[in-house]
């Protein structure tokens, strides 16, 4: 049933008028396509008073630009944004009195509560002439006051408001090349570090550096964060894709790599690189530590870029997994700088901590010449540094308070509460999915998210077809106007052409769960009945 | 003695030999284009035990991050490094015992300290359990504590660690818009603002919209602040330069600007946009109101966006001139969105509060059809939003405390004190510079830079080129050897071939200024009498 075609992340405004019966063949076929026919033909301001031509239509923008594609924030969503304002318009407008945004990994928009402690650190950071201050001691743990002072005097005259160094401010690389050795077991060079505003500066910096044209391809998971399509097109790539293999849990087979790197290789496309998300987005695996060693041995074998998404490694929820990093499996196969190029990306978005508004994180790159690394560096210094409170928050999220901190007790209860309550949410999703018709789930081991399969009939893929739209994105549409539930069609992650999905986070607060799966039950069943074939 | 070259950024690495006999004609040579044919030459570690060729080298790099340049923090600024590493371990090892960072605009770490109000609001909206605590009254001043209130009751569940809508916070972008209306007596539609990490974010958006390939030109001052060189480049487009007149205290003159659109269009290249710096940098004229009129008219006449650089907006120094917005003098001629495509950018790391590491930031986009917009907003929304701290610092800018809140006076002094202060450094070394010999420097009227021109006697230019280095920059690294001062060479920022200058910081705290002076002055007059011809 699988067919595996290379081919570029289509374009949202592709004029070609045949392209809405495509989608049997298309991994990456979102919803937006189809609605874009009509918006691509809007007028454009300006063009009647003008002497000259307007300066910039969509006509004339970047095709990079119109290429691009990013389903968590797409059409969905702003559907969902739009419902929201009626709601508070005119309550009662809707079946449901509010939405609730399953669409991104964003806890505390949820509810999600920071940790303390790295709170604490980040407002003494903020505002340092409270530091010493007697009010203070009332107000803050010891430790964090500590921290504070720490981070303050590796900090160049302990100014938060400097730009720093590009890579990041030198000691907090140090706390976290510590944490990293801490982690892995195997040293970690500060200089190896460097610090981004979020895991996805990060990527876009290295697509930036290793896609030249469209006959540079990078292998990307399918279903995929589309981020990597989002940022491979914007840089004029090819995504190959690897699929994989739902039944098996999401396991990702080398056989299957090594089939698209030959096929993409007989096209002619340079394959630089392969990105492997572990824990998985938005499947959810684990990959074992096994099945990673092939992922080295393969990389390395085939001289490939090995570009780690590793944003979701505190994130795992069943006891038969753990998470190893790429850098840790690698250097245990006896591989070193000489033998495989390896950039793995941290995030502070993710994990217990969930502080995607801080747009923290850091990128550590290992396996590259010092020629090249100076080119990083070059790129990186073009934007000065990331945000230092960003900074500041990588450094705690690698080095949290240890047994005896003041914190510890406390940081330990607000960890484990949000992981353990991030596990039972995601086993009482996945089970109420489980049980509905039509409808196959994948455990989420770890990460935020479940991906599940959802067996359309025939008569709903027609009506669909006849509204103009992607089959999931019909389910997803109708799901969210039933029910105010926002999730993303798995178009916009790409899958197996003839298979639907959708992604749905694990994150609503518990609380909200059992009503969730009575909405999303119910919702499923008057949809079957309508369109059962 | 002008030549009116249009040409690309050259590259660091280009392999042709003859590079450094080029750079009378050309605006832009950097001095590291001397020393890039040696370090092109490393060998790239792993090409013996690899079994394929290595994955990475700078031959297989994304040929448009080669060409890349950003002087600001390049070589001086690594040599820099390296003597205080030097100092570090060998104190007394050179004739100075500190290095004086004037390459950059980074005034907090040169010891300017951050505005109080501004720190507080943030500090409190990262650590929000404080705010009800009676210790807090002590430590925060009640309008702080009121406006971190407000701005939580702006944010969705008071969540300041969640991703916002992707332009930013809508409650923030209101506060701003009503800062530019404030500011220009016209109205500002928190639809229209983009918040970014800094301002070099919103600049390369920007780019990667509007350069579809080097057939696209973009119209920048010459000198420019070397973020714009650099994001063309890295966009693949061509900076069409037109040149300052340094003459008449660095004045844009259109006929310059016309007969470079004209020559550059006979040339096959598309022109896009027009970039504006005002106040400018590294140049510190402030532009008279007329003057921006007449951008303006030449940008609608001629169908050109207008990129008008604007984060030096309260750095003016001189009572005959003040600030105005090319939105503020667009509207005033009675042009409206459908006359003009307009981005007007702004940044947290300039004006008095210097926030430089909060990296904040925002672009105000007017102008623009609504399918245009609408692909801004997907580059936007593929990095899903910019940080929150700077979000909020970034509305503490545009509405500051006002009379009768607490703050008020402190806030006034602060502000007034940093800005006299910087009038006075601007001045004290501009008059410093003039008196050297053969040195000639225009008014800081605003910004932060003095870019004085140095006329280089031959005998030190044959010194330079039998040193492999650009004579700007031969002077720049004997300046640093001697005196620890960084300073950039002019051809990072472009000027008249045949002429050199370099730019240089007003921004040492005043109490270091004297000792400046006199090392400039002393270094100089040694480098006059050791190369006088």
């Amino acid at each position: 049933m699988r067919r595996f075609v290379i081919r570029r992340v289509r374009s949202l405004l592709d004029r070609s008028n045949q392209h809405h019966h495509h989608y049997k063949n298309n991994p990456f076929l979102l919803s937006s396509q189809y609605q874009s026919r009509f918006l691509s033909s809007t007028s454009v301001l300006g063009s009647s008073s003008s002497p000259m031509a307007p300066a910039v239509t969509v006509d004339t923008i970047n095709p990079k630009v119109l290429k691009c594609e990013y389903a968590v924030r797409g059409e969905i969503v702003t559907l969902a944004q739009r419902l929201q304002q009626d709601l508070k318009d005119n309550p009662g407008s809707h079946p449901f009195d509010e939405i609730l945004y399953c669409n991104i990994g964003n806890p505390q928009s949820l509810g999600q509560q920071p940790i303390t402690f790295f709170r604490e650190v980040l407002a003494l950071c903020d505002h340092t002439p409270i530091l010493d201050k007697s009010e203070t001691q009332g107000l803050f743990s010891t430790d964090a006051i500590a921290r504070a002072w720490q981070i303050l005097d590796q900090i160049p005259g302990g100014a938060t408001g400097a730009y720093s160094h590009s890579q990041g401010i030198k000691g907090l690389r140090d706390t976290i090349a510590a944490g990293i050795e801490a982690r892995d077991g195997f040293p970690a060079d500060p200089n190896d570090i460097f610090l981004t505003d979020g895991a996805s500066v990060g990527v876009h910096m290295m697509m930036q550096l290793l896609i030249r044209s469209e006959k540079d391809g990078i292998l990307c998971p399918i279903p995929q964060y589309p981020l990597y399509s989002a940022s491979i097109a914007l840089h004029g790539g090819t995504l190959v894709p690897y699929y994989l293999d739902e039944a098996a849990g999401w396991g990702l087979e080398i056989s299957e790599l090594k089939k698209q790197l030959e096929d993409a290789r007989a096209k002619g496309i340079t394959v630089r690189a392969l990105c492997v998300i572990n824990p998985g987005n938005p499947t959810g695996q684990v990959l074992a530590e096994e099945n990673l060693r092939e992922i080295v041995e393969f990389s390395k074998q085939e001289g490939l870029v090995l570009l780690a998404d590793e944003v979701y490694q505190e994130n795992v929820y069943v006891p038969e997994k753990s998470f190893h990093s790429l850098k840790k499996v690698s250097r245990s196969m006896g591989y070193g700088e000489e033998d495989i190029s390896l950039v793995s990306f941290q995030s502070v978005s993710k994990g217990y901590y969930g502080e995607c508004g801080k747009r923290g994180g850091y990128m550590e790159i290992t396996g590259f010449s010092p020629d090249v690394r100076e080119q990083i560096y070059k790129v990186a210094s073009v934007n000065l540094c990331s945000n230092i409170t960003g900074q500041i928050l990588a450094s705690l999220v690698m080095s949290p308070p240890k047994v005896g901190d003041e914190s510890y007790d406390c940081y330990c209860a607000e960890r484990d509460g949000i992981l353990s309550s991030l596990a039972r949410r995601a086993k009482t999703l996945e089970d109420a999915l489980n049980s509905l018709e039509g409808v196959t789930c994948n455990k989420a081991e770890g990460a935020m998210y479940l991906f599940p399969r959802v067996q359309l009939p025939q008569k709903a893929i027609k009506a669909a077809e006849a509204a103009n739209s992607a089959p999931d994105a019909f389910y997803c549409r109708h799901l969210l106007n039933a029910t105010g539930i926002v999730v993303v069609p798995g178009s916009g992650f790409g899958q197996v052409p003839g298979t639907w999905h959708f992604r749905c986070t694990i994150l609503p607060q518990e609380d909200k769960i059992p009503a969730i799966v009575s909405r999303l039950t119910d919702f499923h069943k008057k949809f079957m009945d309508e369109y059962r074939d």
